[in-house]
């Protein structure tokens, strides 16, 4: 049997996995997509602390760095989990059996949930800038938000599109006076403040504008573009847990400072959790607590 | 006034002083010592997620990165903090007004407290492995400890000098299953179980010996030496505190999830805290908490 299987590949994970390796332990990572997670979502982390990497590069050195003592990893996308005794039932295609287990699936984006927005999903609606932003050269973007992801989205982008265009619900911004201060300093970047948005409009099966309504009058309005980026929030990634029982608040899992659940054996680190501070080395943080913990608890 | 005064420049400090700088608030980072404390002693760093780089590239890495966004740097020995009103008051040389203060000024190495120690510091004692030991080449030394520092200081220091003899109080190791296998695989490491430290011996000004007691017969032998590391534990640095009147416990300052002690304002992060895994990645993760929480308070 397994010592500890850690579900997703993300910082927590892969730092969860070199910590847990390193104390001796069998360790398994899975994930469904490739390791890094969000990493790999992004183009130049500047906060991590000593190490300004792309995020391609920072993934790929951790999930290294843990291969190199001795954790595994394997492609597994997790249907559910089941508490057996003492020791746990992990059901992707097949059943793997390990005495502990490290939630570690981070979040996903949240939808703006108007009109037009899932069906226009690859075809023009895009969460990602790093990994889409090159398909409009030249052309004009929505972003929506006004939080740090929306922020450093825009300027990243302002860099490849001709214009980009930020709707902003509130009359401010969340993000960082620092974020903020670079985006006003574009000349291709336009705010739009008290504006949500109503539909994604659509011509020729391509994205052709944002229709937004004003907060205080109703009065709507198109923003003429190819692409719509919604950086509005996240969610955290749980439907698989229901059997576990594990206390969740507003989905995020709640853990203890072992960052253990009130399901003894099973563990959560990362975004995934309630937390304040969501980031690369706050994630690493967590996996480096639960490997080191779970590591001790198997001696 | 200054909006942050950080208290040490360790990875603690230099993360907070990143993040809060980002966040665009002024930053001034205080240390009595070069920036990135104790990576400084510190040769090979295995277990900071993504960046494998030598101690002190790793902490200029991180002092190069806070510098870029504006946080200030400077020397200083902080004696005292008074809280006045709604601001502090630091005194080092001079007086700094500062609306928060964050102390990361980590940890000291425990003395053993036995005959010799203090005398022979710096003439055969010593408490980092990776400044003195080349003093040591062909030379046998002894390290005094049964953690993971013991372990990784003892097998740094099978590679230079002849021999390594590790005393261990217990009869079993603390540390993680992986150093010890290392160190078990070591033709010049022997470890000495159930002995503890009684005496650093002299001669003609210089170390030449450990004895050591057995811990159930109290039989006292020596071994012959040229060096002696101690590595029993660290103690954190809070003496400057007392006007402040926060909660100590066992010396480490007690602080809430968002890095703040029961001293409003003031804040610390790091291995000074009382936490359960002080390592590089988790003094980080403090030092991010705190900086973004402290710069949201500013706005």
């Amino acid at each position: 049997m397994l010592d500890l299987l850690i579900v997703g590949a993300g910082p927590a994970g892969l730092t969860a996995a070199l910590y847990a390796s390193r104390a001796g332990i069998s360790v398994m990572v899975l994930d469904k997509g490739a390791p890094g997670g969000k990493l790999n979502l992004t183009a130049e982390i500047e906060n991590y602390p000593g190490a300004k990497k792309k995020g391609p590069e920072l993934a790929y050195d951790m999930y290294e760095q843990c291969l190199s003592f001795g954790a595994q990893y394997s492609y597994g996308d997790v249907q559910s989990i089941q508490k057996v005794e003492d020791h746990f039932i992990v059901n992707i295609d097949k059943e793997i059996e390990t005495k502990y287990v490290l939630i570690a699936t981070g979040t996903k984006e949240r939808l703006m949930q108007v009109k037009g927005e899932v069906e226009l999903t690859g075809r023009g609606v895009s969460y990602c800038a790093v990994c889409d932003g090159p398909f409009y050269k030249g052309k004009e973007v929505v972003v929506v938000g006004g939080g740090n992801s929306a922020i450093e989205e825009a300027i990243y982008l302002s860099g490849i599109v001709s214009k980009v265009h930020i709707v902003v619900r509130r009359d401010v911004l969340r993000a960082d006076a620092y974020l903020v201060h670079i985006a006003e300093s574009k000349d291709n970047i336009q705010f739009h403040y008290l504006r949500k948005p109503v539909e994604v409009l659509e011509e020729n099966g391509k994205v052709c504008g944002l229709k937004v309504k004003d907060s205080y009058t109703d009065r709507e309005e198109v923003i003429n573009c190819s692409g719509v980026f919604p950086f509005i929030g996240l969610d955290p990634i749980t439907d698989f847990l229901k059997e576990t029982g594990v206390t969740l608040n507003q989905g995020y899992i709640e853990v203890n400072d072992h960052m253990e659940t009130d399901c003894p054996g099973l563990f959560a680190a990362g975004d995934v959790t309630n937390k304040h501070l969501r980031q690369v080395v706050t994630a690493c943080n967590d996996g480096a607590v639960a490997g080191q913990y779970i590591a001790s608890l198997c001696k």
